[in-house]
Parts: C-alpha cells; sequence; structure tokens
C-alpha cells in the first residue's frame, strides 16, 4: 500500500484513538487522543471525526478503548500499526484473572452507547456488527479474543484503504485533464480511513498528472466543503474554488462543469443515496443540464437490509447549527 | 395609503438621506444620516440599504443629496413628508445666486457616481432616468426645478408603495390559509419603498387573516434571508423558518410547500428574470416538484431594452464575502 497521500483521520496508537480534531480545521491542525467510551462517543457526536467510512472505523477502534477503560484501568492495551503493513499488529494484556464474559459485556454496553451517537452513516453500525461477530465467537482465550479483535478493526480500516483506493483508480477513468467537478461536504482522507472517495476520484486523477479543478460547495451549516475540501485540496495541491451552496446552479448552468462527484452516507437496496443535505439538489440541478452525476462510495456503505431511501434514517441535527458559521 | 405596515427603509428628512443600516440587522436596529454623494455610494455598495427597489429610491433621494452637498454647503435644503400624504413637499433655497445649469451640471455628475455601484438591479438607473428627465426639462427657475425634483423623487417613492401594496394585494390571492412559502433573499419592506414584493404578498395574506409559514432560505453569502427577512417576518408576526440553502430540495422534496415566491433584481422582455444567486436553483427544483414558483416584483423591476437573461449584467461580488458570515 502506497501510504504518502493517506491522511492520519482515525489511528489506534498505543492505546489511544487519535483524531484529527475535524472541528478545528483549518484554523488549526490538531490530533486529540481519545482514552473513554465517552470521549470517543463526543467525538463523534460533535464531528470531531466525520464521513461514513471514518465513523465505521471510529467505532471499531472505539471498542478497544473500552475494553482499556474498563477491564485495563486506562492502561495502554492495543497498538495498531496502520497505514504500515502489520499482520499481528501487538497488543498487551489485561488484568490477571479477566475472562471473555467480562471482555464481551464491555464491549457490548460500549457498542450501544456509540451505536446511538449518529444514525444516518451505515459504517458505524456495520463496523459494530464486525467487530461483534468477532466477541460473539467461541473464543474462550482472553488474549486470543483481543488479538482478534484488533485484527478485525485493522481489516476494517485496511480494507477501507483499499476500497478507497481502488474507487479513486476506477473513478479516475472518468476523469480527463482539464475537466471540473463540482463536489460537496467533504469526501477526502478526513471522510475516511485516509484516502477518501468522491475527493480519492480527483486525488487518483491528479496522482496520474490529469489537471482537474474541484468547485467544493462550502456545504452549510457546518461548512465540510469551505473547510474540510478546501483544506485537503490545498494539502494535495489541487486546485479548488469554493462557492456557497446556492450558486451550484448558476456554475451548473454555465457549462463550465465536467461532472459531479459526491460521497455517500448509506445506499439502499434500490440505489437511493443518503448523503449531506444538498446533495439531493445537486442531483436533479446535474440532471437539468445534462451533467454526469456520480456517487463514490465504497461496498461499506450499501446498506442492503435498507430497501429504498424512504427507509433510511436521516440524522436531524440542532437548530442552532444553522445560526452559526464557525464551527463544525 | 394605510402606513402601518411599511417599515422606514429610505426616507430623506431634513437635508439627509436616512436608511435603516442592514449591515447591522438584527443585532442592532439603526438609521444612518447621509449628507455626501460619498456616503449614499458606500450605503449603496456596502449594502446598507438593498434590494432593486430601494436601491431606485437610494439614487433619486442620493441626487437631492448632491445638490445640497454642492450647492447649499451641506445645508438641508430638502425633506419629504413620505409616506404620510404631501402633495407639495417642503423645499428650502439653495445658496442666492445659484442658476439651474449649475443644478444641472451636479446632478449629472452626482448620477454617474450613483449608477456604477450595483450593476444588475435595474431600478436604480431607471430612477436617475427619471430624475434625469425632470433636470433636463425647460424649467428656468432654480426653485421651481428643487420643487419638482424631490416630488419626482417622491413619486417615485409613493409608485412604489403602490405597486408593492397591488402587487400584495393581488398575490396574496394564490395564498390559502396553512400555506408554507419558500423564499430567498429578502423581498420585504427593507428591499423596497417599505413594504416589499415577494414577502409583501405574504405580508398581504397575514393582513387578510391568513396563516401562512414562511420558509426563509439563510441566502449566504451575506444572509439576507437569515438575518433581514427572519427579523422582518418576526416584526409582523409571521412564523418563519429559517433554512440552509442547501436544505431547498429536501425541503420541496417533503411535500411540505404550497409555493415560492422571490423577488426580482432585474427582467428582460423575454421574462427572464435575475435575482440573488440561488434564485435559479429554486426555480429549477420547484419544476422538479411541480410547486408552483412565482416572481412577485413591480413593473419598475422590468426593463424592456434588455432582451433575455443573457444581456443583464450580473454583479460578480468581492470573493471574500464566501469566507465571512457576519457581514452584509
Amino acid at each position: 500500500m502506497n501510504t504518502s497521500a493517506i491522511t492520519p483521520t482515525v489511528r489506534l496508537r498505543h492505546g489511544r484513538l487519535e483524531l484529527i480534531d475535524q472541528t478545528r480545521l483549518p484554523a488549526s491542525y490538531e490530533i486529540i487522543r481519545l482514552g473513554t467510551v465517552d470521549e470517543v462517543c463526543e467525538a463523534i457526536r460533535s464531528l470531531r471525526v466525520r464521513g461514513a467510512p471514518a465513523l465505521g472505523l471510529a467505532a471499531a477502534y472505539g471498542l478497544l478503548i473500552a475494553i482499556e477503560e474498563e477491564l485495563a484501568g486506562g492502561k495502554p492495551v492495543f497498538h495498531s500499526t496502520l497505514p504500515q503493513e502489520a499482520v499481528s499488529p501487538p497488543c498487551g494484556s489485561l488484568a490477571a484473572g479477566t475472562g471473555v464474559d467480562e471482555i464481551r459485556r464491555a464491549l457490548e454496553s460500549a457498542s450501544a452507547r456509540i451505536l446511538e451517537t449518529r444514525p444516518t452513516a451505515v459504517n458505524l453500525g456495520r463496523a459494530l456488527c464486525r467487530m461483534a461477530r468477532v466477541y460473539g465467537s467461541n473464543q474462550e482465550d482472553p488474549a486470543a479474543l483481543l488479538q482478534a479483535l484488533l485484527v478485525e478493526a485493522d481489516a476494517i480500516h485496511r480494507e477501507d484503504l483499499e476500497m478507497c483506493m481502488a474507487l479513486g483508480r476506477h473513478g479516475a477513468e472518468l476523469l480527463a485533464s482539464g475537466d471540473r467537478v463540482l463536489t460537496h461536504c467533504n469526501t477526502g482522507g478526513l471522510a475516511t480511513g485516509g484516502f477518501g472517495t468522491a475527493l480519492g476520484v480527483v486525488l487518483c486523477a491528479v496522482q496520474s498528472n490529469k489537471d482537474v479543478h474541484v468547485y467544493a460547495g462550502e456545504t452549510r451549516p457546518l461548512l465540510q466543503g469551505a473547510r474540510l475540501t478546501a483544506w485537503e485540496c490545498q494539502r494535495h495541491s489541487i486546485p479548488v474554488t469554493v462557492l456557497v451552496d446556492g450558486a451550484a446552479a448558476s456554475l451548473l448552468s454555465s457549462g463550465g462543469i465536467s461532472s459531479v462527484i459526491v460521497g455517500a452516507d448509506r445506499i439502499a437496496a434500490n440505489g437511493d443515496t443518503a448523503n449531506k443535505v444538498g446533495t439531493l439538489g445537486l442531483a436533479i440541478l446535474a440532471d437539468q443540464y445534462g451533467i454526469p452525476f456520480y456517487v463514490a462510495a465504497p461496498s461499506s456503505t450499501i446498506d442492503p437490509v435498507i430497501p429504498d431511501g424512504e427507509s433510511i434514517p436521516i440524522e436531524q441535527r440542532d437548530a442552532d447549527e444553522v445560526c452559526r458559521f464557525d464551527k463544525t
């Protein structure tokens, strides 16, 4: 895996969940280190970490934090070396006498708390389910169970990186040099395990020496486009122009946009897609002007259990966010 | 004229152009008093006064300020009593010996400066043309010319109020009790001589005891919806919900909106309409969901000289506005 373009969005380092605090970007770049499930839940709710794939990772690693908090007195147990390759990541031990039943109880309780933080992104629940299949197995050796849990969390992370990179490679074939791509919200490394979905497609095209200009809708109320997408584009030297969301129609009508590429929070079995507010309007406007509209998402965002968009739970956040500008 | 619902947006009082400083709303309600053409131009450019009809009034009264500044040493000459009725408004005199040629030169110079402040709203240029027809007449008596100029400026103001009220009455017939109207930017008394266009329609419906709920797009970047429309609705006890502009598509798709009503900056001969960025998107989305979309504008906003929308000059404002939130 070529790790040079990967953003350290979510990492498990020496018993702490390390996140780039996305509420502080672009004004400041701060890594926060979380050691309790409360802190993990707060970080998810307040969008210090956001983006459907990144939420899945935060949830999976968050469960490991629960074990350290409840069964090791907050002492570091888990350490992941991803995105560097590590077949068997290092793993510490719990207090003497801790059994697999206590591990399972701690995980079930933490899982319920993490699951209720945000409803729309399917990756969060899916990652918790994958972890549950591991701790629900018949493994009776505590050390082996810990190891299996870390391997699974890392697998979720590694698969996300690999899926996003494959998505980028395939998607980049749709872009030509000189293209001007309109996107919405943030779908870069910050939204994922480190590489990105819709913005990862642009990144791959740029890595193939195609000139692509990104038009980023600012994405009110929380400005993920103006704050995060613009920051990521600048970081990767991709030319970027931020627009107010209301300007998308004029921009699309001007003929200056080659394609619209967005990410997804959840995709139902029939293809209906939930994504950040504003995405529906962009899809209709792109159709109006005959401009290709793509949803770039890994298979972990597809939810075959949900028949259609009407059944996707849509998060309604605090109305106060509309009155503010400076916070995520 | 029933003046109880009229907002004192633009008034000429004792030789000063009085404006509600719309950059300060809703945090504070401040009347500013302008005594020079520079101040008038600054107020227009920085949107202390905005809205196509209100710009026409500021331009017409602004010319009278030019006469006071240049030919009366800044001493008050003009005073209007509008919206109270006054067939013959009071009018002071200039320095002894001032002739009509000096008046005309002062007005021509001021007119050129005011005309270039903002390009899109036709009302500004049209008001200046109406004033030019008066000072370009063969009136050779300075006092009579001053009187005629004030009468013409007041006529522009009075006609705007009457047109907006008629627009409101006719438009209100399209609304039923229980309607939920989506609008964009600000089209209330603040945008006009004091009554409003699109929001005037809602105001008339409410005055006819119809329950109407306003949904106001916040209108990034300068938030005329969130700041001004919400303020005006609350002032008139009209229920109002502010939404981020990107949320309009979901709102329209929900079936909860009865109609979309917006104002206009300029309407070309073929009906093409220029209005605040975001309006095009709303029109396409309303069409997508079969929701009636109305442009409410007085005839002063129609420009028969311009054949179509492509020929309407569109103002491109400072890109820095997209990076800010707190200023008009």
